[in-house]
């Protein structure tokens, strides 16, 4: 007789959904990182840490990126993988200033591809003022990588006046998204938002896990109910008619380059005019309300005139996506 | 008639030695990252960079973990990415605060073993003072990775008075090395280094690549000669057997717990007794000497009298060492 062991269960392993930025990620930061790591600020659950480090108010963030297939419309995984690390800082309200660039190469890849990386990286870097002051490169055995794995950490400052976190959207709330461009920095869009008004609650770019999961995550973070106005997203035709075709659901779909934020209805006119006027956010709108009814839940009323629930995604949605 | 594309040469591909620290790292950085990056931070090729934000100081250094076994004698990939980070901090003079931790995950990864990891880093972290503040976690397709990589970065606080780089070997020296111990954070150690003496020259931790790489980085950053008394490096009997025993030369295995420093000659006795006065530092000892009779190159006195020149390894000599 050959015994065979056990296969874990699948509850036990690891899914691509741990990966995704939705409820399996949110699982897995919860149950395993967070009660070892033991940080109040990791616990906080922003996409990036405020430090005070002496007289200087930092923010700090770090994104590895996987992205299949390396080059892609609108961009390539260098030119995402810095704007990623730059648009998670600005959701801080920090203006970038370093990155690191680590690379997890594998064995066997074309040294001319990693070379264009690089210059788009270098390229994105300079095209948003800042600089990638320290790197690492390791190289694993064909058929135990996918070619280019990037991770991009970014030092950002904070200003004196601002604090952006999800806990702030207890207090009030309209908010505006900007639905509109690839792949993009949006740190000058931050900056420009910031001197409209001081009083933003909370900024999150929706990547993983799209507007949704974006929404999902302050919603609960700050215990808050938001209701959407699904007419008032601005959702552009070619996307939406791409989600058709495929099945998706454009609330869901990852993007790099597009923010939502939590201001204050008395704010919400200076904010809306000042990110309209910035090239990155022609299509601002405002989409949604904060309210009490319903704590940590989402809803959305449709073009219809239905009400439906939101939810976060358990999983992935698409393969792969920033 | 089927034709066939032509396979690119070896010399354009990636290959497991351009991952080494070794001579074709340095290729790399050389030949594709800095011509892109152009980062006077980056060209000066420490282990870490540092950058004056505001009135502050700051040591910031990146690194990516692959090894196999993740568990191992000693530790774990998750201690080791704690203390590769920590270490790379202090050789700056740093003293590390804060860490990012960045995970690439395989589909059907045990949670279980990660969570031995994440246990690993939050005690390893914990026992060094220092908080995991921000993180990510990405999982790939089966056969697309290898378990685990992670990603540390790492951003430290210099104190006024404190320059350590490459650089600076240019001015004069003699150098100590203690060889004992592994995976272990080094900051106390250089804390109190620094302590007895603010005017040591420069560290680095002969990790990938050995003692070897680390010297001659150092031999070339600075275009200075050194040279090095082979009975006066401390080798540990087992390690000793064991490189006898595969055919490894000790001066090229990776290690992450040792540090190799310079140090003007007037400040070497108090450095060497604030060194063996620390646990990780018992075994210190001057091993060398800096010249300016064959700049970048190192050499050695052998145990039989004889001089060689100890070169940088070309690519791997272990497969997937720290």
């Amino acid at each position: 007789m050959i015994t065979c062991p056990t296969p874990l269960p699948a509850k036990d392993r690891i899914l691509l959904g741990h990966g995704s930025g939705g409820k399996l990620s949110a699982d897995l930061l919860r149950d395993v990182f967070l009660p070892f790591f033991r940080s109040p600020v990791l616990g906080r659950l922003d996409d990036q840490a405020t430090l005070q480090i002496g007289a200087e108010r930092l923010a700090f963030t770090t994104d590895s990126f996987v992205v299949k297939p390396l080059f892609f419309r609108g961009g390539d995984i260098g030119s995402l993988a810095v704007h990623g690390t730059i648009n998670d800082l600005a959701m801080g309200g920090a203006e970038p200033l370093y990155l690191s660039a680590a690379f997890i190469l594998e064995e066997g890849l074309s040294i001319d591809v990693l070379a264009r990386i690089a210059e788009s990286m270098g390229k994105a870097a300079e095209a948003a003022g800042l600089e990638i002051v320290t790197g690492d490169t390791k190289v694993v055995e064909k058929g135990k990588g996918d070619g280019v794995f990037i991770n991009t950490t970014g030092i950002g400052r904070v200003r004196p006046g601002i604090h952006l976190s999800a806990a702030n959207a207890r207090q009030d709330i309209g908010f505006d998204a900007p639905i509109e461009s690839d792949s993009a920095a949006l740190h000058t869009l931050v900056r420009d938002m910031l001197a409209a008004s001081p009083a933003i609650r909370c900024m999150r770019d929706p990547t993983r896990g799209g507007l949704s999961s974006a929404i999902n995550e302050i919603a609960a973070l700050a215990q808050v109910g938001v209701e959407l106005n699904e007419p008032a997203i601005p959702v552009r035709e070619v996307v939406r008619g791409a989600c058709e075709l495929l099945g998706f659901d454009p609330l869901y779909v990852a993007n790099e380059g597009k923010l939502v934020a939590i201001v204050p209805p008395e704010a919400a006119a200076a904010v809306l005019a000042a990110m309209r006027n910035h090239p990155l956010g022609r299509q601002s709108a405002i989409i949604g309300a904060v309210t009490d009814k319903h704590p940590a839940m989402v809803t959305m009323k449709t073009a219809f005139g239905t009400t439906r629930i939101v939810d976060m995604l358990p999983g992935d949605q698409l393969p792969r996506i920033c």
